[in-house]
C-alpha cells in the first residue's frame, strides 16, 4: 500500500468534490490501486490555511468549508503561506484547484512552479497556467523529475488529453474541433428551444452554469483557452490566446438560431484547430453546424471534441465539461497517473 | 533507439495495413518514441510463410500479397511453421491477425498461448480468443511476464478498451451501451434513408461491409462477442457468449425503421451491458432511441460507446469500426504501449 500525501491549494467547488470523492471511494481505492490519499494541507483564500503531518480529517475540512471557515477543523498549525506549507510539509503532491485567471495564471502559476521546483508533483484543473505557460512547466517539471498532470482543464475529467495526447499520437491528428463550453452549450440549446439570448443567458446565470459577468464564457475566451491548450499539447504548437481568431455567441439572434433550424441546421460555439503547412490556425467562432454532424447533437452543458486523424479518420468523445465531482475526478485520475501502477 | 522485431500471423487485411503503416510512418516512429519496428516473419494460411533475421522488405511483403503468394520476397527460411518461428526466430512481439472465429478461438488462441508462453509479447486484433480466453490469457502473460494488447477487437484502432479500462478506471461504470457492429449500422441506416432489408444488405456487401453469409452480422454474434469482452475487462465479469441475450435486425422490417422515424426514433442495434447488484446483464438487440440520444446520430458504418459512470455522468466514444489501416492501428497502438516509453 502506498501512501500520497496531499497539499489542497484553494478549497471551492474542484477541490471539495476532490476530498469527496477521496474520502467515499477510500476502501475501493486501496484495494484496486494499492493507493491511500490522506491530505495534510489545505489553504484556501477565504477558508483559511491549516496543516496537520498526520492527515486532515475529511468530513471535518467539508463541513468546515460549509460553515464558511477551517477554523473547526483540528489542525498541527494554522496560517501557513502555500510556499511554507510546501517547503515544511513536503506533501507527495500539490492538487492546484485554485481560483483560473487566463490573463496572468496567477497566483496558480506560483504555486506549481515552487512545488515543481521542490520535486513535488502537481495535479491541478486551472486553465490558466497551461494556457499561458504549458511548455515552461513541463521544461520545469522534467528539469526536478516531477511530473505535473492536468486532465481536467479541458472538459473536466472526461479523458480529453489522455485521449488526444497519448491514446492518438502516432494516428497523425489533422484537425481537431470541440464543443468546449458548457455555458455557451446551455444557451444555443435553450435558444433553439425558443427563448431569446437573454432569457437563455438568465436561465444559465440561475442554473449557476453562467457567472454574473458572463464575459468569459460568451466572448469565447474560456472556450480559446482551451484550443491554446489543445493547440500545444496535441499538435505541438507554441500559441498564445491572441492567436486564436475569436467570436463569441453575443451576434446571434433567436432569428439566426430559428433559420439555422429551419435548414437542419444547428449553431454551435466550435472551437477549432487546423494543420496549415507546418503553421497551426486556431479558432473560436459560431458554426452552423449539419444536424448530422456528431458535433450537432451535443446539447446543453456537455463538451464533445472530434480529433480528425490521419489513420483512423474522426474519434468523437462527449463528456461532461464541468462540475464538481466530474473536475474533482480528473484530479484523481491524474494522480493514479501519477502514483499509481499500470492496470491494463 | 529501440528494435522491435516483429513476427506478422495473418496477412491479409489487417496485418497489411498495419505494415502499411509501419513502412509509411517508420521515421516519425523512430523519431518520437525511439522505436524502430522490423517484420522478421511473415505467417499465413494462404500466402505462405518466410522468415529472415535480418528483416524482410516490407514493400516486397506487400506486392507479394496482392500476387496471392510470398514467394517472390527474399528470405532466409521457408514454410516454417508459427511454433517453430516462435522457437527459432524469438520475435520480441507476434502481431497476431488470423482469421476470427467466435465459435473456438482457433488457431489464433495456439498461437496467443505459444507465444505467452516463451514469454514473448502478443498483440492482436482477433476477437475470439479474447472473448473465450481472456482471463486465462491475461493470467499466462502475467506468470511468463509478457503482454497482451488486444485494443483493436472493439472498434478497430478507436481506443474503446483504453478509455474504459484504464482512463475510467475510477470513475465507476455501471453501464455500458454501444453500437458495435458497423455492418448492422450500415443496414440500418440505408433503410431509414428508404431501403428494404435485402437491398440494403445487398449494398453493404457490394461495399465489402457484410460477407456473403451475414449471419455473424446481423444475427448480433459479432456485437455479443464484443459485448463479453467489454463485460469481462470494464465490468470484471466472466460471461461467455450464452450468457448474452442475443436478437438481431433481421426481424426489422422496413414499416418498422419509417414507424419509429416518424416517431422521431432511429433504431438501432445496441449491445448493453449492466451491474444488476453482484450481476452483469448483458444483452444484443434493436432500440428504438430518441433522436437526441448520442447513439442514435451514428450512422452508417461508425461504431460508438456510451460509458455511464457514477462520477463523470455519460462518456461517449464514437469512431471508426472496421478497415484496414484503423485496425492496423491498434496493434500499433499496442505495440507503442507494450514497447514504447510513456510520453505524457
Amino acid at each position: 500500500m502506498k501512501n500520497v500525501r496531499l497539499m489542497v491549494v484553494g478549497f471551492g467547488n474542484v477541490g471539495q468534490g476532490f476530498t469527496q470523492i477521496i474520502r467515499d471511494d477510500a476502501e475501493s481505492l486501496a484495494e484496486r490501486f494499492g493507493i491511500r490519499f490522506s491530505v495534510i494541507g489545505v489553504n484556501d483564500m477565504r477558508l483559511g490555511s491549516i496543516y496537520d503531518p498526520n492527515g486532515l480529517p475529511l468530513q471535518g475540512l467539508l463541513d468546515a468549508a460549509a460553515t464558511g471557515s477551517l477554523e473547526s477543523v483540528p489542525a498541527a498549525e494554522r496560517g501557513w503561506s502555500v510556499e511554507t506549507m510546501l517547503a515544511r510539509g513536503k506533501p507527495d503532491a500539490l492538487v492546484e484547484a485554485s481560483f483560473t485567471d487566463l490573463q496572468t495564471g496567477e497566483p496558480a502559476s506560483t504555486y506549481i512552479r515552487l512545488a515543481l521546483k521542490a520535486g513535488i508533483n502537481v495535479v491541478t484543473t486551472n486553465k490558466g497556467p497551461i494556457a499561458l505557460n504549458y511548455h515552461e512547466l513541463k521544461a520545469l517539471a522534467q528539469e526536478h523529475q516531477a511530473c505535473i498532470g492536468f486532465e481536467g482543464v479541458v472538459m473536466s475529467g472526461t479523458p480529453t488529453l489522455a485521449l488526444g495526447v497519448n491514446l492518438l499520437a502516432a494516428a497523425g491528428i489533422q484537425k481537431v474541433q470541440g464543443i468546449l463550453n458548457g455555458t455557451t452549450n446551455f444557451i444555443l440549446s435553450q435558444m433553439e428551444a425558443g427563448g431569446s439570448y437573454t432569457e437563455a443567458l438568465a436561465e444559465a446565470q440561475k442554473l449557476g452554469y453562467a457567472e454574473a459577468d458572463p464575459t468569459g464564457d460568451v466572448e469565447g475566451f474560456d472556450a480559446a483557452g482551451k484550443v491554446v491548450i489543445l493547440s500545444n499539447l496535441v499538435m505541438g504548437a507554441d500559441l498564445r490566446l491572441a492567436d486564436v481568431a475569436r467570436q463569441g455567441i453575443t451576434q446571434l439572434a433567436a432569428e439566426d438560431i430559428q433559420a439555422a433550424k429551419a435548414e437542419g441546421k444547428r449553431w454551435k460555439l466550435i472551437g477549432a484547430i487546423e494543420q496549415d503547412g507546418s503553421h497551426v490556425k486556431a479558432s473560436v467562432k459560431p458554426i452552423a453546424l449539419p444536424v448530422k454532424h456528431p458535433l450537432a447533437n451535443v446539447g446543453g452543458a456537455t463538451n464533445a471534441v472530434t480529433f480528425t486523424t490521419r489513420l483512423l479518420g474522426d474519434v468523437t468523445l462527449i463528456g461532461s465539461g464541468a462540475g464538481r465531482l466530474e473536475t474533482g475526478y480528473a484530479l484523481l485520475n491524474d494522480l493514479l497517473a501519477v502514483h499509481g501502477e499500470q492496470n491494463f
